[in-house]
């Protein structure tokens, strides 16, 4: 296999797992968290400052690449590693959820989804093997096969439907790689909060030699028992000696809560996306940094926090950075979210090699409030 | 003094002259380039990628740091250098071209000046006394006089009475002064291209013993030749053993023609305001990155550069930041054209040393085919 998966460790007290994955490009440790590339950059960072948080692994979006520069530009660049500059690992989506959630009016069919594209409106069409063809042209670490993400609700009937032409489409893909040997590609499981759809997903993807499976159509709308509850009776039907994906999740209680049951592997956009509106994610909760109680707060950010941000700057003068609509302030702040999550998974992993992940996570809920939150950060 | 200049070495051919700038906080080799970090931030740019560079000084903006975050926020933070996390030298404007050129409806009176916010339209008043008041919280290491800064073209009887003006207000900026000891300040030329009114200027503010002058008023829409035979006829009546700087050039024809008249010191906006435009100043010309002729361009922006720009990066991904909108892109170019120009004054400064200035001056011409345009870069 090109993503080797080892299991170093599992929780006795949860079904939390502590483990390494080996790509092409680099050792990551999980659980891990992954910071978002969507277009071929960490929005408002080099490559050497994603590096400093200790990511060892990003997400680039294909939908993007491939409608702007183009993914035979990036190929022709030698591949996007070499294209972005980042020598570590990347793992890629396979356009499906773009299609579901930013394109205007969709035609799903057998042979794949016709749809416009979210800015220009041009007319563009997605399927399993042009999504595997554009990634391989990226040649990303760890690929994801392409998949329909129904809306949350969505009636058992839709879901079964949908359900089955994910499985149809995920066969294709893994037909289309080209690049098996260099390149890895993770099955994913859709099925909504149906359980048995859920497993029989499972059932039928893990027939399919994939490298690791990710858990789709969550964090779409529906309430977080619903996640837990979800990921619970899914994860036991997922092979033990592969990585495990929840996509799209990345605030610190839903994190803990994923782990617990059994997820290595996250991403998301929140802690770039909320930093360049000049929030932070801290030890204390979230920060407004242009609120004005700021203004001569002449203490680091987050004073549990050994980042660039938090090293060598101010809150009074991120809230000037802020205030002054300043680049900078999206770069100080993204650095600092990032790390912030990089070091919760550091944290996690620890708990679970102490056999302390419970109480971790505790402390973690405790410290944040979380359980008298919906929506955490 | 504060502010220690040594003439290292004239130029046999024309006035050019090599030195070395100690400040409380850096030495700085002269002709030396100093990026501008209006906000207390070069746009887009850590402290370090600026000091990557090369750059040993950078100027801030005494009326933008006035009004946001004000001067006494940014002395409780313990001065500019540590708000901004910037550890070599600062030189700070006066405030004086910002009234003149950014500010709605202004009122000059022998006091000083009343004028409305350039954003939000409140009433201000900036005087040479509180100019100085502003920069000594600032902490900066080389100050400016409060001066007025008339448009090209004035009348002869405004610029006479409008220089008399600024000699005084000089005079009162250098009492206000309560940092000596660690603070150095320059007083300003001006007097647009009136020979004699410059040199009236020059005669009154060398009786006041100033750490440096420079010579303001210039580059503010008059043709390029006025601008050479004002220093021409101005910088010989200033002491050899201060340093002299031309405020607000930064391209590379105007810098040469001014480091031949015996000028040390530069700074601009242009290599960080055009880069977030997607503009580079590269050794074949100005590349606007968003041309499509960059689309699948996959060498360095300037083949003769070493920047971590050039080094790491292809104008292919460049074209794509630029064109996917990303914030990465002002960051990269900004490297560049920093760089670009601190190369540029490395190679000066070779050229004086070497005794070949004129010759570099006309290979760079040359180069750049300068002699054509009015407007280089």
């Amino acid at each position: 296999m090109v993503i080797k998966y080892e299991l170093l460790k599992k929780d006795p007290s949860s079904m939390a797992r502590l483990g390494r994955i080996t790509t092409p490009h680099s050792i990551i440790d999980t659980p891990c968290f992954m910071p978002v590339g969507t277009q071929g950059t960490v929005k408002s960072l080099t490559p050497e400052q994603v590096e400093a948080t200790s990511a060892q692994i990003i997400l680039g979006n294909t939908y993007h690449l491939w409608t702007q520069p183009g993914h035979k530009t990036v190929e022709e660049a030698g591949g996007l590693h070499k294209f972005m500059n980042w020598n570590k690992s990347i793992l890629t989506d396979s356009g499906g959820f773009q299609v579901f959630s930013l394109a205007k009016m969709r035609d799903i069919k057998e042979e794949g989804v016709t749809f416009k594209h979210h800015k220009n409106g041009s007319k563009l069409f997605l399927s399993p093997e042009l999504s595997i063809e554009i990634q391989n042209s990226l040649g990303s670490d760890i690929m994801m096969s392409f998949d329909e993400c129904p809306p949350y609700p969505s009636t058992r009937e839709y879901m079964e439907k949908s359900v089955e032409r994910t499985i149809r489409w995920a066969k294709r893909g893994f037909e289309a790689n080209k690049n098996k040997d260099t390149q890895g590609l993770f099955g994913i499981i859709q099925g909504g909060e149906y359980e048995d759809i859920r497993i029989h997903c499972c059932e039928e993807l893990t027939k399919i030699p994939f490298d690791g499976y990710s858990i789709g159509g969550l964090s779409v709308g529906e309430p977080k028992d619903i996640q837990n509850k979800v990921l619970s009776f899914t994860t036991p039907h997922l092979p033990e000696d592969k990585p495990r994906y929840l996509m799209g999740v990345g605030s610190p209680g839903a994190i803990l809560d994923a782990v617990e049951r059994g997820i290595d592997m996250f991403d998301c956009v929140l802690p770039t996306r909320i930093a360049r509106h000049g929030c932070a994610m801290t030890s204390s909760g979230r920060k407004i940094l242009k609120n004005q109680v700021y203004e001569k707060d002449y203490t680091p950010l987050d004073k549990e926090c050994d980042c660039y941000c938090c090293k060598n700057y101010t809150k009074a003068y991120l809230h000037h950075l802020v205030k002054a609509d300043e680049m900078l302030a999206s770069t100080l702040i993204s650095i600092h979210n990032i790390q912030f999550l990089e070091n919760l998974m550091k944290g996690i992993r620890e708990s679970i090699k102490n056999d302390t992940f419970k109480e971790f996570k505790k402390s973690v809920y405790d410290k944040y409030g979380l359980d008298n939150k919906e929506q955490d950060f």
